[in-house]
């Protein structure tokens, strides 16, 4: 028996496994296919981020829900195991075996990874879905990932984010001229065409930078994730919307090797799993954003619209970007 | 072996198991947690609605995947086994399993099913989801469902569907009296209101109707299922949006104590599917409904908003409606 599982180890060439399968019983066919497993998924997010890291949590608790407890993956914040924005590397290395991650975040790599999470004036949550589930996006994707040795299922989204906390309101496209914002990936490049200076500043590093006026700007995600760091005690006026990130869909990533050696009914697993937490992230972000948002207007927040003229001139920056990035890289 | 089998199926009280679990090996505790089951699932759709019907074939391939084919539901149309308005009934006595069906056809009984699938000027599918998953919903629905014996959950939406196909564009509120329109349910006694008279017929009969003049509009899903039947044809007014059906919701429904006879690695393979179910379905008619749009506007179809004099006043004639059923119903 021992010796079964143990050649079925070597088989299936699965990286971590742990514990013995069934309590000193006789192994046949089904026990084979039904393995212990266990695997680490990197989060480039913060406990604190409950919405998002939640979605790791969710899809770990549905794994071994479905499997008996038998394949198990246990989900670590970022910062924990590897970077926050180094998940990507890890599972490409084989550090760990999954991550929980924002694909744009890798743009630096190739600029064609923003496509997995948002691109400005791009789709929103039910479009992204649309194209993934049924328009060839996850074969699309799943081909660029391949020269990163990585598989990738769409795994969460915000929808459509906020502009962002301004110290002043932002009235015309010449407001934006010399402004220091805190925005982060192709959003920054795009608004670098319009004069702005973009600023990468950690998530707890914001407060501090935005009271002092060392920078002008921030944005964050949405009202349920930015209440909780403050900013409108100290930058007011709430722009919408986050023209950057009209949906910003999160990936769960897997090393090729690690997800091919899975039995079948594993692979289901995680791709059910992977499914039913993109659905989750969304509901949760849609139950929790409108009355964090009355609270923050209750507590002095001023919600207000970029101008018809602001959303133009940053539409036309985002073609300009866009023509200048098909022309270096086809794959973008 | 046998014995031991027979002891579980006694002792978990499913109703039906069908097969040998393994070919000629020994039995450990495993392989009674995952004993051979089968479903049937009943759905109120014809085959022709793939992307509707298509909801029950995908919960019942994720399902058969997640447990290696040991739980198979096996999926049948509307009439097939089980007439398509009487799914519910058909698991409430245990005729079968599951069904697949939308709960407002079942508002006869009781209006309060109009909350599982959509009722007029209510939320999007977005919202619903919200309120399903994170706002106590699923909860709150089934403590209504327990009276029927049926536990529901999530599976599906078609979004926000079309007004309708008319012979004459509607541009007063005036035009809406003496007009005989195919529409169902909770959407007709608002129109009543309004002087509609409501019709109804089935899918396959609408199309003569509109053609002789039978009947003045009518209205069914959205472009992708409407192009189908060829209404452009014979009314060529497309009115939007449905307000009677800002989203339209499906379900699930299981007997419950069929539910509850399942291994806890099946009611997961259940919920987890249904999930993933309910992300499909909206994910596929919002890639497919808008290029049908198109072909239908090429074709001749006039796309007009509804006023908003009648949207005025049919928002009106819902809450009209609200407050009598609430009077009379304290569930509603």
């Amino acid at each position: 028996m021992t010796i079964k599982r143990r050649q079925f180890i070597k088989t299936a060439g699965i990286g971590s496994l742990a514990g013995a399968a069934a309590g000193g019983v006789a192994m046949p066919a089904i026990a084979q296919s039904a393995p212990e497993v266990r695997w680490r998924m990197t989060s480039s997010f913060p406990k604190s981020l409950d919405t998002i890291y939640g979605a790791a949590e969710m899809f770990s608790r549905v794994v071994a829900e479905l499997t008996d407890n038998r394949f198990q993956v246990q989900p670590f914040a970022g910062g924990e195991i590897v970077p926050a924005l180094q998940a990507l590397d890890a599972v490409q290395n084989g550090t760990v075996e999954a991550a929980h991650t924002a694909m744009y975040y890798y743009w630096g790599k190739d600029p064609t990874f923003a496509f997995g999470t948002a691109v400005p004036f791009g789709m929103n949550s039910r479009m992204e879905d649309a194209w993934m589930y049924y328009g060839g996006g996850i074969d699309l994707f799943n081909e660029f990932l391949k020269d990163y040795n990585v598989y990738g299922l769409p795994g969460g989204n915000t929808g459509c984010q906020m502009g962002g906390w301004f110290r002043k309101e932002i009235k015309t496209v010449a407001d934006l001229n010399g402004l220091k914002f805190r925005v982060g990936g192709f959003a920054g490049t795009v608004l670098q065409k319009l004069g702005v200076v973009p600023q990468v500043i950690a998530g707890g590093d914001i407060y501090p930078a935005l009271e002092k006026g060392t920078i002008d700007a921030a944005e964050w995600v949405g009202p349920y994730d930015d209440e909780k760091l403050g900013f409108n005690k100290v930058a007011p006026i709430y722009h919408y919307p986050g023209w950057w990130e009209g949906g910003a869909m999160l990936h769960f990533t897997f090393g090729i090797e690690k997800f091919n050696a899975l039995p079948k009914a594993y692979q289901a697993a995680v791709r059910t799993a992977a499914m039913a937490a993109n659905k989750d992230m969304q509901a949760k972000y849609d139950a929790v954003n409108p009355p964090a948002l009355k609270r923050l207007i209750s507590a002095g927040a001023q919600l207000k619209p970029f101008s018809q003229e602001v959303m133009a001139a940053c539409s036309k920056a985002a073609n300009e970007v866009y023509a200048e990035t098909s022309a270096k890289n086809a794959k973008f």
